[in-house]
């Protein structure tokens, strides 16, 4: 995986472009003179000059007059660091360094390569665009420009891998509660990793680990959701299996806004985890389900396995129960409710 | 991870100086005339020339007198990729590419990084010397210049994440029977990734792996092995506690040999497993603990378990038992026998 023609923007450092932008914030559709902001951020106005051409290249509008100085007009409905720095809650997650790309290969890639080289527990990678978003066992997930969230968070849990599935559940979990706290739409989490709004699919987790014999080295939760695309922008073959925000709604959403409530309610479920353990996670996760007592084909990597799903056992696993087999627990597959 | 300063060698491929080394080979001792060679390899006399100047680079001892032509006196006792692929009776373990390394960090840093690129099920990462050799929980692993084993294998196996609990004591199995076959040691595993001889670590398996929710993207299998250091080589602190071949026997022993056993070995019970199952993994690390039945003190990333040691279930997991918690399950840890 290399970087090679994408942008990347870190922005853990309070660079005189942050300061700057929120001064034009909190005057947002007001004129800010040039002389005035030259004296408190000590720049030239040439340099403030330029510091408004790279906030006008990530997209922020801003008009520029002599005598009068700038002023916001309106700030892009993009991912960008700095907006999501501003609203960001949380005490751990997003809050060291933001690796923002307009277009990457897949934003779980970048994540896992940051964490090979060291990457701290809670830096987060985002893009507007994904040329080869991954489902599980590197299925594609359709990520079309600026309209999305893609997003991978680096997580160094001092847990054991066994954990992995309670920690999949858990992010699926915060997902479709992110889609009822934010927006009051009626999400289901669908075993293992999928969010559905009506039975369609709207978001997902991915989530991959780099293990080292009883310790996880680093975990990469990738978090993929439909907001603003209307149904033709889809592939025909997932149309009608697809849905977004904008489509329940008929209304766009802040994809700033849904990225920091998902951020906040998945580390609050996570730290409620690690102090009270798994029991909440379960009673949440068959609150956001239907499929507890229905009858289902599950593929695993393992084989098909048919029965009727009976519970989630406390490591996370479904409890699929037949004639033949008794009691099944799985871990992770492809499941299809009869 | 980076190669900075360290020289790598691919050698999948036949270049002119395999054919060479092996008519060297085949005549060891005996001269064999430049001219000859040219008209055999179709090169001039002076790409002979610049071909056995590589091989005496890399440590071959290669007399070359002007009319008399080159004769191969000796062969290092290095592990040279053309002796491994020489020796090797495996049929996909080492069998594509092996890269070697002078020196590097850990072959399983070497392993991961080539594994993350797409590197194929089998390719084998070797070093004459490790400079961050590592054990579990990122623990040192000493390794010093060219007397010992440091071998890592990258492999792709179609299972479960939930298997490398079975794989690593299936690891640990080939190395012991590698040091029993190859040189009549009585060689103990201890649980779960050391391989003592009377008592002493002479070896270890290291694995790590990728997973991606459900399915493993890659493993790597690291293999150290103490071979030709005598005492004086370890550091104080471990020297104790540490042994080697040449320490047990009073003689040195090819490292090439007991690699390419290793990997024949490791192969033989990786195939039988896939095709019938772990029970004969089981029943032949019994036969080479002599933990069971004993009381133990085990420290996990979970906290610390005491009790007498049972059994090792069907998942590769030793079942530790007292009074208080009946029979605890454990994937790994560091076990002190009472």
């Amino acid at each position: 995986m290399t970087m090679t023609g994408i942008t990347g923007q870190i922005s853990n450092e309070v660079v005189p472009g942050n300061i700057l932008l929120n001064i034009l914030r909190r005057n947002k559709g007001k004129w800010v003179s040039g002389e005035a902001l030259a004296t408190h951020l000590s720049l030239t106005r040439s340099a403030i000059w330029k510091q408004v051409g790279i906030l006008k290249k990530e997209g922020y509008e801003i008009e520029s007059l002599p005598r009068r100085g700038y002023r916001l007009l309106a700030i892009p409905d993009l991912l960008l660091v700095q907006e999501i720095q501003d609203q960001l809650e949380t005490a751990d997650f997003g809050r060291g360094e933001i690796h923002r790309y307009v277009k990457t290969d897949s934003t779980n890639n970048q994540a896992k390569e940051l964490a090979a080289r060291g990457a701290a527990h809670g830096i987060l990678v985002i893009a507007e665009e994904q040329t080869r978003g991954r489902g599980r066992l590197d299925r594609t997930w359709f990520s079309p420009r600026e309209e999305n969230i893609c997003a991978s968070l680096i997580m160094r849990p001092s847990l054991s891998p066994g954990m992995a599935s309670r920690l999949v559940l858990l992010c699926a979990v915060a997902a479709a509660e992110t889609l009822t706290e934010a927006i009051g739409l009626k999400a289901n989490v669908k075993w293992p990793n999928d969010i559905l709004v009506g039975g369609r699919k709207i978001g997902g987790i991915l989530l991959e680990m780099a293990v080292e014999m009883d310790a996880i080295d680093y975990m990469v939760v990738g978090f993929g959701l439909n907001v603003n695309s209307p149904a033709e922008r889809f592939p025909k073959e997932i149309r009608s299996n697809t849905t977004s925000i904008f489509m329940e709604t008929g209304k766009p959403f802040s994809r700033v806004v849904l990225l920091c409530r998902f951020l906040k309610l998945l580390e609050d479920r996570y730290s409620k985890f690690l102090e009270t353990g798994f029991e909440s996670v379960i009673s949440q996760w068959k609150e956001l389900t239907d499929m507890v007592g229905k009858r289902a084909s599950i593929r695993t990597i393992n084989g098909l396995y048919n029965g009727e799903i009976v519970d989630l056992d406390h490591n996370g696993f479904l409890v699929l129960r037949n004639n033949q087999e008794g009691e099944i627990r799985l871990f992770s597959g492809d499941i299809t409710i009869i």
